[in-house]
């Protein structure tokens, strides 16, 4: 079946964009998922398909209309009923790795792209749209963020990563950093691949492996392992440092 | 003068991408940023123009090797030697705005964009490279990440937006999410704008906005109240129920 993929914009052009190329793209031309684009403007009413407003209490920019966004989110809603509704704001929720497997399991996603200083809320309140932040910066408008939540849910469907990594092993899926790669030459520039790696010892590659992505977590994302309390311990002392001391 | 980009990336044809619309499109062609894509793969030595090769110690995918990346990586060094050298990786600090913004303020940006399961980790102790992480998720490489970076750069740079908000109103500049937007119609589906929007009474209006932007941080994002410490009090309890009661 289909990943169908709704984005609703003032800028269809933009789209498929990256999403175009690659392995998204090639899943786009196999089917292996939908890439549909509506544009707000058309749900304007009035003689100059106005889409915005100056701010209620004043301030600088335009906001989006409910009653526009709420028409072109109703024709969506029609299209795609049984697709999620998400909006990209930075007033989100956080995306994380466990909501776009969510999605990418489901039978698609409709997406909500804002422009100028924001939409008016109570769009929100009257319609069942999830907000969804990748990050806490601002974009120029949701449409790159939608770019970004599409590739992360595509690279998941069924046959389009090649040889697809273990859920396991990736950043994030196990509330970890992923560990550090390494491939040929086995020396560059002085600097060796770490010894265990070559061991052939597999338990032991996969120790040390594990060892790594809690240490680089703990030095670069302790909030991480906050997050997921405790139930990660460190490893013995001394784990890694045998293995790759000289490499470093 | 030129805010120079410079990105990194086995596929050219991914930019701009979204970067050649709307408010970036346009300073694009006006000249206020310039965008320069480097092939890795021009930077492969053998027959067959290799770029990756087997993960040591085993498991899926290919990883980027670490002679091809430097090399690559030198050629933008040399040629853009002021800006900062970024790779977009998920094993990287978390992008804020506030790196955003000393972006913006600088003569540009190089950024190295990973495909397959990840990059030679020597590269990043031999060479001056920040990883960042646009969120914690998976993409299928680092160029929609990049795209992002650049929308969220761009639409800082003089000029580039018409009339740009006030730093200080929106989301993260402060350590909160921005308040909600309202605009006419004044009623909705029976939902209003709340009166104190209408009011004129500009003291009143900041002050109801600042408690919405603290009220709506602490519901939806604790976690942004605890990293800047207690700093930001909650308004005098009531403060915003008085205002918008009825409206919701």
């Amino acid at each position: 079946m289909t990943w169908a993929a709704t984005v609703l914009t003032l800028y269809p052009d933009m789209f498929p964009g990256p999403l175009g190329h690659s392995l998204a793209g090639r899943a786009l031309q196999e089917g292996t998922w939908s890439l549909e684009t509506v544009q707000i403007r058309d749900f304007a009413t009035d003689r100059h398909r106005s889409v915005d407003d100056t701010p209620a209490g004043g301030g600088a920019g335009m906001v989006m209309r409910a009653d526009v966004l709420a028409r072109a989110v109703d024709h969506a809603l029609e299209r795609a009923p049984a697709a999620p509704l998400l909006v990209m704001s930075p007033r989100g929720a956080p995306l994380t790795q466990a909501l776009v497997r969510d999605l990418a399991a489901g039978p698609g996603v409709s997406i909500l792209c804002g422009r100028f200083e924001g939409m008016d809320e109570r769009l929100f309140e009257a319609r069942p749209i999830v907000p969804v932040s990748i990050g806490d910066y601002i974009l120029s408008g949701g449409e790159t963020a939608a770019i970004v939540l599409l590739d992360a849910c595509v690279r998941l469907l069924p046959g389009v990563m090649g040889q697809p990594s273990s859920g396991e092993e990736e950043s994030f899926e196990t509330g970890l950093l992923e560990y550090p790669h390494y491939t040929r030459p086995y020396e560059w520039e002085g600097r060796r691949i770490p010894e265990v790696l070559r061991s052939g010892d597999h338990a032991k590659i996969a120790a040390w492996r594990k060892a790594r992505a809690i240490e680089d977590t703990r030095l670069r994302r302790p909030d991480l392992i906050a997050r997921h309390g405790d139930a990660r311990r460190p490893p013995p002392s001394g784990a890694r440092r045998e293995d790759e001391g000289e490499d470093r």
